[in-house]
């Protein structure tokens, strides 16, 4: 159940059966020679959607911009400052929060999100943690939040191991290179790449990781990624988080 | 051309011929009774791609939640404060300029950003225009924003009045509710409205809205929405606003 | 009744009859060749006493600093970032509804405020709108804000059109100009200005707007600027605004 | 010369003989029984136009909301939080160094102001001193401002004392009081007061302020104002304070 | 008892006899050709300490950074700017009054903070002056922040006098200098300075800093500082604040 | 070398051999029974410390108060949000960055400032990544942080389990609370706990925290802390941190 999809009484029944909502965040940024731009937005959405068609949970629109700072040498890569990204997901929140919406479990795309998401729970919390100092009443609504990157499904990892070894990488991965031509199939670029396996390493902003990773990618070879490799990745992702989610709103 | 489904080096050739880019933005919130919580957000998007595909412009990712406080009465509503959104928008653009994009088109589904987002652009703006005062070179990359809503291309005009007259009103119109079931036909929920045309009037916040506009339509029958409206009206805002592209691009 | 004029007890007794307040505001910026560059803050500040005097409305002090960015290429320009003048616009009314104000009639003598000063507005309702997630009570007070353009009152159209017809223009305006030299006459300065009527178009920041408009004028001929039309300006703006003020507080 | 009053070819010959500009701050806040809510900037503003006309410098139009949280307590009273005005002062002397002003003198006309103008004074030069690390040029214009309070002149803290002896005390004191009836005589409320001297004494947040002051003076007795002082009063204040600002002009 | 060196419970317990805590603020910044970059900080936390052993009172953890963009022109020199070291004392307020905490007294021990940290208090007094327009209970704990400069103490004064006379200046004093060395005697660095009173004067940013005072001082000669010394002053200062502490909690 | 103990002319010598800089962060919150509220500032300052002796490197002050909004609901635990120290890291990096240190190697003793302190990196990295689009120069200096946690030395976990095994815990742990005793032997609180082990599991705000873990600890025993085997601990993470350091200064 896709919240852009539904109507608001829809959405008041929901709330009568359920307090939980799937939150997709990706971002826009180079994914090498041949990944697509928006891979990890789209596979961000992609597994929210599959979750929310298996559990029936709602799932909110996609944060498509995320915190990719070190992308930035890069043409099309895009990126919010990390304080601008906190007030994102606090107004998104607080958004719901209005209605009745509890429990927020993000879908992540992005590896560079995740400090900067996990900041924004935090100044989420802090606004219960600070309460009584400011006069509000200390039994406001407990919002709890969860992070979770689709590609640590376990189900993924096994599966990814399988497929590629250690031509995974770790940016630009042939996994999510093929969940992404999964989804878009015109958009595959099957493509040999020079040298196979990228460069791996640190980087600070963006000038430094251009000049470590000329390609964009680190680690991985993405000239491995197919179309169906990537319907596996997804429906192996799917299943795990969604048990993922449904045992995190039973015991929350 | 969709910023999301093309690789980096596809943007490094696009930006040698040319510095625009369209950039959609909606909002996420109530439609009235049969009109999808996304309805702002998917107009919005796809207008932007139908300009796309016909005039070979990029793209960008669609910014899905807008300002829209004033519906925070009715569930699935969400909003960025206005603060948020210029913060949100100032980070887009400046991210974009890195790569030299400068002519930056946005196609707006929702009323109630049109405030936001040129004050947004105006503190764009207002970096080039201090920035003698801190420093910095006068000769700052001149970047351009120009804010268009779809309904207003005069071809959707004519044939909103035709199909609906003064059932059209200005929230939960009949036309943004057919377009978008012109892109998702399985979310049409036709229905018959009690009272058929919806009050109208101010507000100011939102639980001043919901006192005056119950089901949340203003002056409008969505009743009237049809997937076939939908396809024409899409069809009228793309080619209305493909030639706003075009000519703005020609002439700014 | 100015706010700046009276004494707090004066003020206690106003709010036992009225809720309602006058909020000038303007800008500081070039203003043509011979226009002041106060402009469109003493019109706002005029028009408001003005209607402070017919109504007995009380009237706050002026804001004379607005968003000016666009102005910046000119001498003695001034400008606060939409941001900032965000916050003041909350803070101000936020400081004044702690005493029990809950209409706030603004008016405005600058086109640049109209986006910025929307935006504030839907910043403070969004705290109301947001209030219930953030622990507070639902039964805040009911701040209610109005945007008029003090050009707008049919009266000053037409006088304005039958002065100047097509030579008004859109800034520095010899309507506009005169209001000032009518409440200034020791600061009017006729002048033959070459061309009589400027160019018209649309801009983005100071470098670009200089660039198009070399004397600051947009459209206009202000050389047919007097002190006698100003007055009468000035009469029929406080005659138009009064009326919508007392409307506006009879209904909300 | 006030900014408001001239062109902007006036403010460009003016710049090329004097980089300085006269800056009135005031605050707008009860006053005592008698005492004007606009009493602060009123004597900001005289004074400072006073020092125009005396000096041929350029003043800058008031800044008529301050820092006055602690006056909140009674109607009429206005604040901008620290952090707003900030941002105003930031914003303000930002755009008037664009045009080549590097002298800043604010006349301020309010204690509650002194903190967080000295603050916006650092967050403005923080700006130079850090510049190294955020790559801008270490040439960036040197600009630099100075507060001064009008009661501070010699010339007013002698005839204050002749006047009023310990009756001045700290708030809506015999002396602003006097000084905003010259202004506006009729305006002025002669009235005896009970006590006579209001007591004297800190204070936190307006709550307390209202508990220990309870009509809204410390340590004054306003009684004693009169029309015939505030104009001695005004002519010692731009006497004193023209002469600070020719000598700071000049060591500068 | 200082509250890094307790544990929750002892906190708890504290709270059952005393709302008050001392919190000292310093800066790291330069401090001459002799004197030690942390000074300020160091000066402001043993006086601290020494009230804390003398009373009971506990004790904060020391703000080591503070408002100090003049100094930025020497090495080692850090600083905050003014809007980030007042969200950092609104922190640290809120925080400790969720608490019950609700008497902070700030011993400081760098001049350059006092505008700041003034502003920062009513940044927080703030918060509950404009609460009743938020919707938030009149009723908020009334948090009252004092400010004391460790060096104002007049035993402190007194023996200044007594042993610098006019070589005591106003930035790297032999008085600071010397308590710093009583802490830290391995730390002392006799010299012989020229010129041996330094110039004296105002400054800006921090290039204009460094241009008027090159070694760093400003009229002090710490070439006079001794451990000896350093130990009576320390002395003096805790007898002073201490007294000041006790008295400001007993009459607040 | 501590910073604070040092003179700005010895700052300038070190600086010409070494641009690295150590920066302590800590937290100041709720350790459980017998854990100082301290406990994080004081582990870290005291690695820190060591490795300054160890390998010569300068060392800043420690950044005492971290984002513990979770530790919110026991008495003393003191929090910044997160955007607020996100700001303070940002100006203290920007700092240090005008006299030319290039590489900052964070020591964290919190868990809780990790995704915050790696969000203010990126804070920091996207003023130079962003800065094409504002006009700065390129060739911005390249800052570089990296963030290390003292616990994560091979040696100390090494050591902790053998020490304590599964009662290590991850909150309140004996290994953390044994390092502050060998720091400060006179504020040891031998005790034993009940239950012997804490419970251990996940959390959000201050209130659910304390619902899970009523005193404060997360699966740890530090009734088995000591003095001694703090001083082993200690000298572990010193040894395991400067070898860290300095191979991140020769590589990086």
């Amino acid at each position: 159940m896709q919240l852009q999809l539904v109507t608001w009484p829809e959405v008041e029944s929901y709330l009568t059966r359920s307090q939980g909502i799937v939150m997709p965040i990706g971002s826009t940024e180079q994914h090498g020679p041949n990944g697509l731009v928006g891979t990890d937005a789209i596979c961000a959405e992609q597994v929210a959607k599959g979750i929310g068609d298996r559990t029936g949970a709602m799932v909110a629109p996609t944060i498509s911009v995320g915190m990719a700072q070190h992308h930035m040498g890069f043409p099309g890569s895009m990126t919010l400052r990390p304080s601008t990204l906190i007030a994102v997901v606090r107004d998104m929140v607080e958004s719901l929060a209005v209605h009745g919406f509890r429990r927020f479990f993000f879908i992540n795309g992005h590896g560079g999100n995740i400090a900067t998401l996990t900041a924004a729970f935090s100044e989420i919390y802090a606004g219960a943690s600070l309460a009584p100092a400011s006069g509000r009443p200390a039994n406001m609504p407990a919002v709890r939040c969860l992070l979770k990157n689709w590609w640590e499904a376990k189900q993924v990892g096994a599966l990814s191991r399988e497929l590629y070894g250690r031509a995974e990488g770790s940016h630009a991965t042939p996994s999510e290179v093929s969940l992404t031509w999964a989804a878009y199939p015109e958009a595959a670029k099957p493509m040999t790449l020079d040298p196979e396996i990228a460069p791996t390493g640190g980087f600070t902003d963006a000038a430094d990781y251009r000049r470590r990773f000329p390609d964009g990618r680190i680690g991985s070879n993405p000239g491995l990624a197919s179309v169906e490799a990537g319907q596996r990745l997804l429906e192996a992702a799917i299943v795990g988080m969604a048990a993922e989610y449904e045992s995190w709103i039973k015991e929350s």
